[in-house]
């Protein structure tokens, strides 16, 4: 069963021989978010911080700045967890100890390095192509959608604000807020709840075998692997229900066809 | 602390400042052999099964495969984690399946497929070329390294054997054979067995968060995420004690360097 996705012809499902009208709950970062070039986005931000200081190479900053964040991770994901700090500050902080590891002791550096990578993130912060037409297929056909996302507040809410795409979903929950992390299973839960749907008639669709895919299962969620890179599936990892490259297949496998 | 494994200099381990020589335990998939490209190599593959029956389509096939695949993976793991299946009945199997949901019925064909898949997936087993180059600097070094991998015996041996890798470590741990799977603490704790070290001056090396690293984490040993695609580390993901894009810093973050 092929569906495509790009003619713009619109897809129906057929509720008087499929049964209850499926919904889906998406995963955000590296399902519909692309994060594979986020170590080009940080060459770029290093090459413009280069250009404030003279002799500073942005090899050398893209190095330091991979050490502070390495060293300091744990620390500083709790603190934008539980709200101690923002990524702005944070960043300006990660940035004046990148600095002053390439000998460059400025706080008025260090705080527009963190406007740069700011501004520069922000610039890159981009869905997925094949997301976000399959999204827009879905929604056109009447699929009830609900997004859950790992990760701080500010962090996730950011990144959705400058997608736009919180206006496609019934509910977005995000780990932090809600006190509970994917895989467990009260976050899934929830997402069924903003759904008015049961487990079984609700796919969730994530790119982590361990998270996502493994906490959609214990809730006897169908599970769709977004397995971009077509790496083989580690022997002992959770099993999805289904597996895809892109998302553009999404529709035709919840059995969505050309209407009439 | 920038170390160079390509121009060959040998590295010493100057083990009168650095205190203990340190041994590393590796991750097989996706950390030393490359698999990003199997879904050419299963392109491929199908492209020379199209050629014995008139009229099917490579694409048909890898589309069947891929369903084949999916609908049974958890019955197919199973069969080759216990061994009542090996890895060349089961592709016949597969095939079979395949090549039915094709249209074409046929036990020899099927036979010849399966050959073909064994054949041209040997012919792409390979590993990164960074791994190649910073094992040997490692070992040149005269630093002990042992291997750990999850997965059925046949299948992971197999591999390791077309690589030739074997006689690289003091030992080789396959889950299925050991009873254990990382991130159980049980098979980290018999590779460090294996290379008479404290966790603490032995380092983990692998792709793999949610394994390798938690693993890892657990028992005390440093952990380097091997990060080829450069994501940004998931927010409730365990922290690794390092992050590389490729081995090539893995004798410099150790702390060998050029002999004097």
């Amino acid at each position: 069963m092929v569906v495509s996705d790009v003619d713009n012809s619109p897809l129906t499902w057929r509720s008087n021989v499929m049964g209850t009208m499926p919904s889906i709950v998406f995963d955000l970062d590296s399902t519909l978010l692309d994060n594979s070039s986020y170590q080009d986005t940080l060459a770029e931000i290093c090459r413009q911080v280069s250009e404030l200081h003279p002799g500073v190479e942005p090899r050398q900053l893209q190095q330091a700045n991979l050490t502070i964040w390495t060293s300091n991770k744990n620390r500083y994901m709790t603190e934008l967890w539980d709200g101690t700090k923002d990524t702005f500050s944070l960043g300006e902080e990660v940035w004046e100890l990148t600095l002053a590891q390439c000998g460059i002791q400025s706080r008025s550096i260090a705080r527009e390095a963190a406007r740069i990578h700011d501004a520069t993130e922000a610039g890159h912060i981009r869905l997925y192509a094949d997301a976000r037409s399959a999204v827009q297929t879905l929604q056109q056909a009447g699929i009830r959608m609900a997004l859950v996302t790992n990760g701080p507040s500010q962090l996730q809410r950011r990144k959705i604000e400058i997608l736009g795409i919180a206006p496609w979903f019934e509910a977005v929950l995000v780990s932090a807020e809600v006190g509970h992390s994917k895989p467990e299973p009260e976050i899934y839960m929830l997402a069924l709840e903003s759904l008015n749907a049961d487990p079984k008639d609700a796919w969730f669709v994530g790119d982590n075998l361990y998270t996502d895919i493994a906490g959609a299962n214990n809730v006897g969620m169908p599970s769709v692997w977004v397995n971009r890179t077509g790496e083989p599936l580690p022997p002992d990892a959770p099993v999805p229900t289904h597996e895809v490259r892109t998302l553009a297949p999404l529709p035709g496998l919840m059995g969505l066809e050309p209407s009439a």
